[in-house]
C-alpha cells in the first residue's frame, strides 16, 4: 500500500471548491488507509488570481497553471478533473498516459468516442479510475441501493426519475459555457440527465433502448461580458444557444423494467430537485434531493393496514456513510457527497478494490445520452450501444 | 329491536346541516340494521325562515320552532341537540325526561354542575345518549386507537396536542355568540380544548391534574349588526369579549404520561389544525385534521435501518369505517366523521350496544375543562373532578 | 327553464355508487335552479337484485332492467351513463337519438370511431352532453386553473403527470372486465392516461404529437368465478390479460410545451395517486390527488428570499366549489368532485349554458389516447388527430 | 485589529468534533478579517489518548491535558470551552481571569449563580464572550429572525416549541453523564429546552414567568462500564437516573405572547426533532431542525385565495450564511450552524463588533431554566429572575 495519495486537482470553479474541500475533510471524517495529500490545484493562466485564491483559501500546497505539468509531476498520485466538459477527455488522457491515476467530473466525455478513448487509456496505462457521479455517494441513495440489493421490493418494474433546475429561466441570464455546445457538448442533458441516468444504471440496470425528445425554450441569450469585450453594454449583443434547455426520454430496461427522465432548467422553483421513484413488485423507493437526507419505503409486506410511505431518516450510524459524520438526526449536506466519495477513491487505491462508478461506467452512461439525442433528432427508438 | 329511529334534529346552524347531512347520508353508506327517520328539525322562532330553508333541502318531514313541543312528540325516538352550549343543558334534560334518546353535540354542557344533571337525567330517564365528539370517528384516528390497543407504541410516556384555527384574528370579526361566555362558555376553550381533551382520554386515558394559563388577545370587538339594531353601522359599538381566545395547559395522566395542549383561534394559517403526537415506549403516533386520511407511525420494532415514520393512508378497506365508501386513496371528508358516528349511533340504538362517547364521557370531558379554567384563575395546579 | 332535471342512470357499480350519491346530495349543498330528479336507475337483468338493492339504498323512484326501455321513457330528461366502456356508445347515442341529454363515464369510448359517432348523435339530437373528467371538479385542481388563466405561471414550458395505482399487482388478482380488451379497450391507458390527458387539456392546451411505450408485466391472470364456472376452484384457470399495465408517453403541445404522462396499476403503494406539476415562465402549479385539497403554488415573482412552494389549502369559501360545503380547513373527499359536477351539470341544462368536457373533449381526448396507441405499436411518434 | 486569532479548545467529545470541524472550515467558507490558528486543544489527562488522535486528525498544533495551561498560554487569544456542563465556569472564568476571550457551550452553567459569576468574569476582564447556541446559525432560523424583524408576522401571539430526541429511550441505555445531575445539571431541560429557549428569546423576547413539570420516565439505568470497573458484567449494576427525561412548560413573555415548551428524550423516532411555530398577527412561522434547510412561512398578506404555507427553501444566496457555501437547492448540514458560528465569532473580536448570543443571553437563558425548575419543585407560577 502507498503511504499517502497526492492529488493534483484541475479545475477552480463551482466543482473546484467541492473537489477541495472533499479533499480537505475526508481524512478528517473518515478513517483512511492514507492521508490525501493536497499538493496542487491547476487553472488556465488566465484564472491564476483565482487559482491562487483558491490555492490559498483551501491549502493547496502551489498551483499551476499548465495540466501537462501537473500530469506529470513525480509527486503526484491522482489527478482529479473538475473542468468543462469539453476537456475531459485531454486532460484525463494526459494523466493516464503519464502514469496517474484519475478521477473525472461527469459527464465523462462529450460523447461515446472520446468516453471509449478515456477508458482504453487508463486501461492501457493500467491506472485507476472514477467518475464523479456524486449522487451514488448521498446515504439515503447509497440505502436504495441495499434495499434494492436485499429484495426488499423485488423485481422493478418502474424507474421514473427527474432532475429539475431552475437557475436559467430569466431570459437576461447569460450565455454561458453551460449553455454552449462547443464547451457543454448538450445542456440539461450531460449536466442533469448524466445524473439520473446513472442512478438508473446504479438502481435498475442497464438500459436497452429509449426514445426521447428535445427543446431549448430561450433561443437566443446576451453573451457574456467577457466574451463581448469590456465595452459592450451588458444584454447588448447576444448569442444563439446551441444546446437544449430540456430533454425527456422513455425507455426500456435490459430485466424488463420501464423508465422515464426528465432534465430541465425550467423548473421553476426546483433548485436541484433531482428525484427518483422506483415501482418494484414487492415496494416502491422515492427520493428528492431537496430533502436529501430522507428517503422514502414502502413495503408491500408490512401487514394490511399498516402499510404506508415511510420516510427513513437517513442518518443513524447503521446508514451508509452516516458512521463517520454526526449523531442520528444530525443532517449531512450536498457537499458530504464528495467527501464520501473521496474517500472510497482513497480506500479503493490504497487497498486495490473495486472504485465505482468507473470509466466503464462513464462510458455506459455515455451511450445512452448519446441515444437519446440520436434519437430526439431521429425521432425514433435508438437500441443504447449501437 | 325497534323498526326505525326517528329523529328530531334541535339546531339549524353549521351543526345543523353537518347533522342533516349525516342522519340523509348514513344509511346510504353503511348497512345499518333500522334506518334513522328524519321526522323534524326545530329552532327558535326568529330563525323559522332558515329552519323552513333548511328542513325542505335536507328532506326533513316537518319543523317545529319549540324544542318543547319536539321532545314530546310520540313518533320522535331520538332527540339530536345540535344547538349552541348554552342550551345543550335544558334541552337534553328535557328529552330524556320525554324518555328519548340524546346525542349532543360538545362540549356537553357550559360547566360540571349542568354535565352532572344531564347524565343524571339520562341515567333516571334509562335511554340512550351519546356526545358528538366527532373526531373519533376520523378513521385515522380510530386507526390510532386500534394500534394503542394492539400495543403497537407500548406504554405512553407523552401525549402532546394542538388544537389551532386563525377564524377570528381580524380585530373587526364580529363578537358572535361563540365570543360571549353567557352562550359559549368559554372560547377555544371548550370549542377546541373541548375536541383534543375527549381524543387524549379516548387515546390515552384519564388526565390527574392540569395547570393552565388562559389569554384574551383582542379584548373589544365590534357588535354583530342584529345587536346593535338596523341603524348602528357596522363596527360602530363595540363590546367586551368575555371568552379565552387561547388556553394552553399541561396535565399528567393517571397513567404517569404528560401531557401538553393548546386551543387556539389566533394560529394564523391554521384552518383547522387538530393535531397530536403520541409519543410511547415502542413508538409514536401523529395526526393532523388537515390532512385527516392519513396517520404517521413510528415503530422502534421495525428493524434498525428501516426505521421512520410511516404515512398510513387510511382508506383502505380494512381501516376503521372505510369500507362503507370508498376505493383505497379515495379521500373522504370532514363530513364523514358525522355519517360515521350516525352509523354508530343507530346500531348502538338498535341492537342495545355500547355507546361512546356518552354522557359520562362528556362529564369527564367537562371536569378536565373546569380543572383547567380554575386552574387559571388559581394559577396553581388542580386536581380533576375535585 | 325545466322545473325538474329527470335523470335515469345506467350502471349499478362503483360508478353507479359514486353517482348516485352525487343525485341524491348535490341539490342539498348547491343552491340549483331546478332539482335534479332521481327516477331510475338500470343495469342488466343478470344484476337484478344488486340494482334493486341500489335503487331503494339511493333512493331511486324504480329500476328498469333494459337501457332501450330507460332512453325512451317520457319522465327522463337526461341519461347519465355509467357503464363498462364498450357500451358507452350504444347507449349514448340511443339516448340522443331518443332526445334526451347524456353525461357519459369517461373515457368516452372505446376508439376515435365510437367517440366521432357520439358526437355526431347529440350534434344531430340537439341534446345537452357531458363526459364525467370528474377531476376537472376538485377545487384544487379548478384552482389550478383559475391561476393559470390570470397568467400566474405565465407561457408553459412542462406538463409532466402521473396516475399511479396498484390494486392489481397480485398476480393471482383476477381477469376482470377492465383487464379485457374487449371491454375496456384498454388497461391503464383508457382508464387513468385518460383523465391527466384531460387535465392537460383543460391546463395547457391541446396535444399535437406523442410517443409512446406500453408494457403488460403480468400476461396471465385467474379468471373470475363466474367466468369460470361455479365446480372450478379460483385460480385454477388463467386467461389472458389483453390490455396494458402501464402506458408511458412524451408530447408535444400545439403552444410549445412538452409534455411527459405515464399511468400505470403497478405503482406498488400509490392507491389513487394522481399527480401534475405546471412549470410555467412565471411559477410552478403541482397536484397530488392522494392530498387533493391542496395545490402547491410557487411564483417567481414572490420578492427574492422570500420564495418557496406555497400549500394551498383550496377549502376557503373563494376557492372554487367550496363555498356549498364547509368552512376553511374542513375537508372534502373524493366523492364531491361528483357532486360539484352534477351541480355544474344541472345548471348547464337548465340555464342553457356551456357543460365542460363535451363530448368534443371526449373526442379530443380519444383521438389522443388513440394517437399513443398507434405510437405504441408503431415505435413512432404520431400526430394526434391524423 | 490583530492578526489572527488563535483558538485554544478544551473537549474532545461530540462537541470537540464540531467545533474543530468549524474552526479548520470556517476561513475557508467565509472571508474572515483574520485567520483562526488551531493551536491546541486540551482535555483531561485520561483521555490523552482521544485527545493526542483527535488534535493530529483536525490538525491542532498540539495539546495539553491541563486547561490551566492553556488558559495561561501567551499564543491563545480564545479559549473555546466544549466540556461537560459541570466545568463550563470554571473554565470559562480562569480564562476570562487570564484575559483571554471566551466562547462557551450551551447550557452556559449548572445554574444562575454560576451563571453570573461567569458574567461577571469576562466583563470584569473586558473580554469578548459568546454561547454556542448553535441553532441561530441555521439559515432558516435566521431567516425567520429576519422576517419578524420586518414586521412580517406582526405582533406575536404565539411561540410552541418542542425539542424531540429518543436516544435514551431504550431502558439498557446506560448511566452516561448527561443523565447524573452532578455533572449535567439536568436531563432533556439544560440540553433541549436551553435551545428552544434561547431560540425563544432570539425570535420573540424575554419570558416573564413560567409554570412546568418534569418527569423521569426511567429512574434507574445500568451503570458505564468505567464506572463500574472491569470485572462488572454489563448492566449488572445499575444507579439512579438524578435528572429529567423530560420538562415541559407554559410561559408568558414580556410582550404578551403566550408560550409552550417541551423537551424530551421519549420522542420515540424523532432524532433531532427541534420544532417551533409561532403565531403572529399577520403569519405564521414554522421550522424544524430535521428539515433544516426549510423554513414554513404563511402570510394573511397575501392575496386571498392564494394564502397557504409556503416553504422557503433556504439556500439562495440572500439567505443568511448561505453565500459562503453552495449554490440553490444544495443543502447544508448541521456541522454548518458551527462553521457559521465561528465565522461570525471570528469577524466579532476582530472588528470590535457585537457577538450575541452572549454571556448575558446564557444568564437570560439559565434564569428561564431554574425558573422552571423551581417551578417544577414548588409547582407554581415562577418569575424569571427573582
Amino acid at each position: 500500500m502507498p503511504e499517502e495519495l497526492n492529488v493534483g486537482l484541475v479545475g477552480c470553479g463551482f466543482m473546484g471548491k467541492a473537489h477541495s474541500n472533499a479533499w480537505l475533510n475526508t481524512g478528517k471524517f473518515f478513517n483512511l488507509p492514507i492521508q490525501p495529500g493536497m499538493k496542487a490545484i491547476c487553472a488556465l493562466p488566465e484564472d491564476e488570481d483565482a487559482l491562487r485564491r483558491m490555492a490559498e483559501n483551501w491549502g493547496w500546497e502551489g498551483y499551476v497553471t499548465d495540466y501537462k505539468e501537473l500530469v506529470t509531476r513525480e509527486d503526484i498520485d491522482l489527478v482529479d478533473v473538475a473542468t468543462p466538459n469539453n476537456t475531459h477527455a485531454e486532460i484525463s488522457i494526459a494523466a493516464a498516459e503519464a502514469g496517474k491515476n484519475v478521477s473525472c467530473e461527469k459527464p465523462l466525455a462529450m460523447n461515446v468516442a472520446e468516453a471509449k478513448e478515456m477508458l482504453q487509456a487508463v486501461k492501457e496505462a493500467g491506472v485507476r479510475h472514477m467518475v464523479w457521479f456524486n449522487y451514488r455517494r448521498v446515504p439515503a441513495v447509497a440505502l436504495a441501493r441495499r434495499l434494492i440489493d436485499e429484495g426488499r421490493i423485488g423485481k422493478i418494474y418502474h424507474f421514473r426519475a427527474q432532475y429539475l433546475q431552475d437557475w436559467i429561466m430569466d431570459p437576461e441570464f447569460p450565455l454561458v459555457w453551460r449553455l454552449r455546445k462547443e464547451v457543454g457538448g448538450s445542456g440539461a442533458h450531460g449536466d442533469l440527465n448524466a445524473h439520473i441516468t446513472d442512478l438508473a444504471r446504479y438502481l435498475v440496470g442497464e438500459i436497452d433502448e429509449v426514445v426521447g425528445m428535445s427543446e431549448t425554450f430561450i433561443k437566443e441569450r446576451p453573451l457574456e461580458a467577457e466574451a463581448v469585450g469590456l465595452t459592450a453594454t451588458a444584454g447588448e449583443k447576444r448569442g444563439q444557444v446551441t444546446v437544449d434547455d430540456t430533454v425527456l426520454f422513455l425507455a426500456r430496461f435490459e430485466n424488463g423494467a420501464v423508465g422515464s427522465f426528465e432534465g430541465t432548467r425550467f423548473g421553476a422553483g426546483r433548485k436541484n430537485g433531482e428525484r427518483f421513484e422506483i415501482n418494484g413488485e414487492k415496494g416502491t423507493l422515492a427520493f428528492d434531493f431537496e430533502r436529501m437526507n430522507e428517503l422514502e419505503f414502502f413495503s408491500r409486506e408490512d401487514p394490511e393496514g399498516l402499510q404506508g410511505f415511510k420516510t427513513i431518516l437517513a442518518t443513524e450510524p447503521g446508514h451508509p456513510y452516516m458512521e463517520a459524520y454526526w449523531p442520528p438526526g444530525h443532517l449531512i449536506g450536498y457537499e458530504h457527497t464528495f467527501v464520501s466519495q473521496a474517500a472510497d477513491l482513497v480506500k479503493g487505491i490504497a487497498e486495490g478494490t473495486e472504485l465505482k462508478p468507473d470509466f466503464e461506467d462513464g462510458l455506459r452512461n455515455q451511450e445512452v445520452l448519446d441515444a437519446v439525442l440520436k434519437s430526439c433528432e431521429e425521432r425514433a427508438w435508438i437500441k443504447v450501444g449501437e
